[in-house]
């Protein structure tokens, strides 16, 4: 295995010493860059993109070229390119969310719900990682993504992103036993996905359960939590110990406990916890990725750098934090403060890492 | 002063000995009853029918009717009347959320902003809480509500319910001196309508935070709590010491510490937080008031009296909870389930009110 010549980020998901805190950036391949913009217009739709493995790799890149002090590159793909394999039709409204043409909408569209041929359907996907590895020369460690099982089964359920989510829920009360059918089958798929992720050339993997926070305390464990061990462990049996894993469940501040004895190797917290009481509920047992608001990122490089310094302060002294937001990088943010973002990380943190 | 025939929620408040636990339901009065949706088409429009005090009695009256279970009414109203009374322009496009035709999209409106004359701007509120109290009878006490200063400041700003509340969230990082602005009048303006509803008959008041969990853990207790605090002090300073008062903030299951060091008598807890796990947090200071997941409602009676009695199981024995859902009841629950809800309460609770 050849190294990676910046491990920064490994090495602090392996709670090892560092000299300073990595960082990376959700949606750090974006619209809020003119040169992703750019590539969009000649790749035609954001699907289109996704899928074509030279423009996927340009749009990875581009945050890494204009911002050397990026410590990971993200696969460039989108969470429902799962569902889209089992053949739920995903498409997007300009200005709008996400949709399927073919939402489940009774048992028999459940029933008939099938593990796709992941090698054959997303290899489109995996095309784009390896092309990506290759392009990052080693450089920066490459996180593969897919979204966690319940998430997944929202859009699928409920057609495109839900503010209430009472179809689902709905489903959820009333026949548990159909939302454990289609958890199974996102669960199956994803391992595979991330497993084909990880031949392809993904270092870290991570799964995202940005809707796992609307469950209710009772049910997120059983409907999100246990699906995403399922996958992190069929991973580990399958060969894939070395590959770290990050979970983040959006909204999920209040069972970061449960979170930590997951399996993971890293957590993502929103900007709605506090890192320090995070650290202390998860003992120092996992690495914590987060967490600033997006949203600062719209003011100017002064306000960024203080607030940076306080996500750093609220860490404190020692291994195992990774900056990031607590959320994707809004489309409104101009370039220059996220310029102001990882200057701060990276002149500030060094602090923390003395011994 | 009259006493009120049913006090058990006003027990619970003061955290007396009762015999059951005490239950009512955000949003009761609401699209679910069918007799609501026969008054809404006599009475026109939704601020119609919040704007004549004979159709606001009617269909706060209408629960109670329905269900004579139900431990407290709760004037019908919505929170957006305050800024509506301050000149915004209050609106509703059917199947949308509210609509402001003039939100703050600048300084110049923000610093025009003023407490509005809420005597006679909102008279019609305080008529419907006098037309309540009299059709109650005292049968059980009377719950009067406002929006918190952030709430209503993010559709003012916003100029609807947002989802991102990127427009507020930036000015509150970059001009956090006009937010303030807007949070200062606010407050004013909604600890007069407050002492308005109480001098009118309202027995309970609450506060409904309902975007306070948008906000970053930093800013909560600046931007959120402590106005709402402030509104609270105000409130005794002004001789309503013995008006129980509850806050509320949706999504603000982690700040619950800080939230009962307000000054408050009960917290509003969503179905993200653990009943017990708040109880200690808040170490029995204040009463909690939760946290059904409303969309528990969609299924069947079997299944709600399981849940129900999770929660009232999950608080455990002792007095100080009031049993509520964890936001508004939807309009699609089939009100039989409601009867399910409210009669498993009743027969299940009084275990842990025994000595």
């Amino acid at each position: 295995m050849v190294s990676i010549i910046n491990d920064v980020f490994l090495k602090t998901l392996s709670r090892e010493k560092t000299s300073y805190t990595p960082v990376w950036i959700m949606r750090q391949a974006g619209r809020y860059l003119p040169e992703y913009l750019e590539t969009r217009k000649k790749a035609g739709s954001f699907l289109d993109l996704c899928k074509n493995k030279d423009f996927a790799t340009e749009v990875a890149m581009q945050p890494l070229d204009r911002y050397p002090d990026l410590d990971a590159a993200i696969l460039f793909s989108d969470i429902l390119t799962v569902p889209d394999a089992m053949g739920l039709g995903l498409y997007f409204e300009e200005g709008e969310g996400p949709r399927f043409k073919n939402p489940l909408q009774n048992e028999k569209e459940i029933q008939k719900l099938d593990i796709p041929d992941v090698e054959e359907k997303l290899n489109y996907v995996f095309n784009a990682v390896k092309s990506i590895k290759d392009a990052l020369r080693n450089r920066v460690p490459l996180i593969g993504f897919s979204g966690s099982p319940w998430t997944l089964a929202t859009y699928m359920v409920e057609g495109k992103g839900g503010s209430d989510f009472l179809k689902i829920k709905k489903m959820l009360y009333n026949r548990p036993d159909l939302i454990n059918h289609i958890l199974k089958i996102n669960t199956e798929t994803v391992t595979k996905y991330l497993a084909c992720q990880i031949d392809a050339g993904a270092d870290v993997i991570m799964i995202f359960d940005s809707w796992g926070g609307v469950l209710a305390h009772q049910e997120y464990e059983s409907y999100s939590l246990n699906y995403m061990k399922v996958i992190l462990s069929n991973l580990n049996l399958l060969g894939y110990q070395k590959t770290p894993k990050i979970l983040f469940t959006k909204g999920g501040g209040q069972w970061l406990q449960a979170q930590a004895n997951s399996g993971a190797n890293a957590l993502g917290t929103d900007w709605q916890t506090n890192l320090s009481s995070a650290r202390k509920i998860v003992n120092d047992k996992v690495a914590l990725q987060g967490n600033l608001d997006p949203a600062i990122l719209l003011s100017d490089p002064k306000l960024i750098e203080k607030a940076v310094k306080e996500v750093l302060d609220d860490y404190g002294h020692g291994e195992g934090h990774i900056f990031n937001l607590g959320h994707g990088i809004t489309q409104f943010t101009p370039p220059e403060n996220l310029q102001a973002l990882l200057e701060t990380v990276r002149n500030y943190s060094p602090q923390f890492h003395k011994k």
